[in-house]
């Protein structure tokens, strides 16, 4: 029985790293195709959505059942219901590369602005917060999630640059308009990503370090203070 | 010990409808701020942050005891996670009431570009929405749900409005460039507000009426299909 739920545990960690690489491959690839033109590269984001969408389902039912049937008690009954919102997490980061595979699609239209450098490397940091963030959850090390909250100040101020930016572009030439705003989008969207990262990490600190009312509270002012 | 179960049961629905209704008024009070450049409102929703935060880790805990204790089935288990992740949903919205008022006290330092009509148009609706989302989920109401589902299109159509209106403000006229950015930012966080309602009007769906895999994947898609 002992046994037979420790088989389930691992293999709930798996699904959610699973998940996880998936989530990350689908960035990847969306910044691949923005960067490279290549209409194939946004197709297979979205062809990549089913599966993202099926693991947060299966990681969802494996929670409850565990819930269920298991009825855990202290830091697992806090690892499954932290591993639902990581999951709810992961399912919004894969949406967001699907948005950033559709305004790809649109991009194809027209030339490229300019040579994308800044989009790529926010896109860079953004996929290393969501790894670091899973391997932090895995193997409950608070010390980098704490790292990994810090980081999304780099990924607001870069994304803010790359705002102001392309707001020049359009203030110069208005004939730039259309293709700025959908760039801006990309990189509002890759700032959600980044986002979403950091809300696995503030979980992971609730989770190791937090059993009292009052470290959570902790944990909200620290992170959110550096998220601002 | 039934009837205790009920009584905690209904104590997690009142802390929750308090939490939504410190929300919306925190919503309320940034836009009137804004729109008022009244320095105290923005104060005052900075001031409610802490409330908000406290509720939301009560909320936490109140469903851990209640999973632990309890070992509720099916649709308490349910019900008691969907607690869990719509807290989690509007800790965030706050989140999001404290970041206009941020913006408020950015532009207080200025006059206002223009009477702002669409930026409070757009924080009603978005009220609105989580209003009913979470009417929709003490009433277990999917039909309530879906309609917020829906109107999350209105909200991002009036963003985009803004947003190109802006944009011709600070082509036509350079100087007008910071004052506009920072109610960009404002409708974005309003958009997002209306992203976090839409969350969990998903999550009302799944509780009603998906207990299968397939079900909860056609939500998936009939959402996400809408909030596109």
């Amino acid at each position: 029985m002992e046994r037979q739920f420790d088989e389930e545990l691992k293999n709930l960690r798996e699904k959610l790293l699973r998940m996880a690489a998936l989530v990350e491959e689908s960035i990847e690839i969306s910044i691949e195709g923005l960067k490279e033109q290549k209409e194939e590269k946004a197709r297979e984001v979205l062809n990549k959505e089913d599966a993202i969408n099926l693991l947060d389902v299966e990681i969802d039912e494996t929670c409850l059942r565990l819930l269920a049937l298991r009825q855990p008690m202290a830091g697992d009954l806090r690892f499954i219901t932290s591993a639902m919102k990581i999951g709810v997490e992961l399912e919004r980061m894969g949406d967001l590369a699907v948005n950033i595979a559709e305004r790809t699609l649109e991009l194809l239209k027209t030339p490229l602005l300019k040579p994308l450098l800044d989009i790529p490397r926010m896109a860079k940091l953004a996929q290393a917060m969501e790894r670091d963030a899973i391997d932090a959850f895995i193997n409950r090390d608070d010390t980098r999630a704490r790292d990994v909250c810090r980081r999304d100040d780099e990924v607001d101020q870069l994304n803010n640059q790359i705002f102001r930016e392309l707001l020049t572009y359009m203030i110069e030439d208005p004939t730039t308009v259309t293709r700025a705003v959908e760039l801006i989008l990309v990189g509002r969207y890759l700032e959600r990503i980044a986002d979403h990262a950091t809300n696995i990490a503030e979980d992971v600190i609730y989770l190791v370090r937090g059993k009292t009312i009052k470290h959570h509270i902790d944990k909200i002012r620290e992170c959110s203070i550096e998220e601002k």
